[in-house]
């Protein structure tokens, strides 16, 4: 079955979790630490709904499915060689019936879900604002890194909408794009409730921040431990080890 | 001449930099770490002139004093104790040309200040909002953690006031405020530029934040590395020696 589902140039890896696989085409992009730690921040409680946002292979519902007790899990995904990919891989994993990947335009998000349907979203959007020569560069990597398709706002817009009083968003960015972040985030009533930095070392900036917002929550930001990457000797820490393989 | 300096109840400090001396009462408030954190991550460069809001005792100015090159500082206090005992500690330093203590009320700044006569503002304002009921109480220390005669807003709106185009705001505060603090900055056109937190131990959660606002700056955050305060052995960290007796 493995073969009829897997095209030229694409490649299957272990996601070291219950056995799930996943389809990857390294031409194109494929998922990263942020992806990761994004499935190991976010709670899907027992029987909850979640839903990706630029979910591109369905590394983020397929690792969510695996960790946590939700119900069912979607994945919205624009370019239709990822969103065929991501489904490929549920297939793969015998997955069709809790996790179901659609393909479509979150600006649009309104055209695919009713507002409101889902307890969760998570979303690991592309960082980088487009500009100057990108703005032309369609590829799917720079679509996946650079706000082409999709921007903050949009993100945090159809996570809004998506998301009842109380919903949680679970969100992995850049730090130095925080302020925009927490200011859209507030405008939209995803008020950010916990963050958490992530840090290459210990003793480094960090280059990732994982954030929870909760629709309509009250002012109270919990600002948690730093999770730090790789220890001195250069292999990872044991709690990055763990929500990889533990 | 420190005899007639120092009133009863009150103590003399020695702040270990530069042979600077400090008149603190331990009845009414202390200073602490935020204060000595403050005044390290503050950047005053040469010629420049610096305001502390909430100054208290003067601490942040009598250290600034020390630490950097700025041409002159001035600390603005609505406690009438404790803005005299700040000037018997600029007296008691000998420092009356280089630092002055101003009792008035920071909501009415432009009556002690022009605008944009500053190129830095500190400030270690209360971290607590005023709740229940504490609302009735006025005692020193109450003054200083609770936002009984200043908030958050109250304390941006002046440094927005006394800061012209460029101007660099530094502020010390409780991280489960921070949301607070970027909505209220960015609106007042004091942009977060640098931010660190506090933790006091490196697997901790942060118990404080620096926050470096630029007035009129562009949107781009630096989240620096974590500032931990004490080692695993209980000792400060060799930064935190530093930035007190470096």
């Amino acid at each position: 079955m493995t073969d009829a589902l897997v095209k030229e140039n694409e490649r299957v890896d272990d996601l070291h979790r219950n056995g799930r696989l996943i389809i990857q085409n390294p031409k194109n992009f494929c998922f990263g630490v942020d992806a990761v730690l994004l499935s190991g921040f976010a709670r899907v409680k027992k029987g909850e709904r979640a839903l990706d946002l630029c979910t591109g292979t369905g590394v983020v519902p397929i690792l969510l499915e695996a960790k946590t007790q939700g119900a069912h899990f979607s994945g919205v995904e624009i370019q239709p060689d990822s969103a065929d990919m991501a489904r490929r891989s549920i297939k793969l994993n015998g997955l069709e019936d809790k996790i179901a990947i659609d393909e479509g335009d979150i600006k649009d998000i309104r055209s695919i879900y009713k507002p409101a349907s889902f307890d969760v979203v998570t979303v690991n959007p592309p960082y980088m604002p487009a500009s100057g020569g990108l703005k032309n560069d369609f590829t799917p990597k720079a679509i996946a890194r650079h706000e082409l398709l999709c921007t903050l706002q949009d993100v945090l817009s159809a996570a809004a909408l998506m998301l009842g009083d109380g919903g949680r968003l679970y969100m992995v960015h850049r730090p130095h794009r925080l302020v925009d972040i927490i200011d859209a985030m507030r405008g939209m009533r995803l008020e950010p409730k916990t963050m958490r930095f992530v840090h290459p070392r210990a003793d480094r900036e960090p280059n990732m921040v994982l954030i929870e917002g909760i629709r309509g929550g009250g002012s109270w930001l919990k600002v948690m431990p730093p999770l730090v990457i790789y220890k001195e000797d250069g292999d990872y820490t044991e709690e990055v080890y763990s929500i990889y393989y533990g």
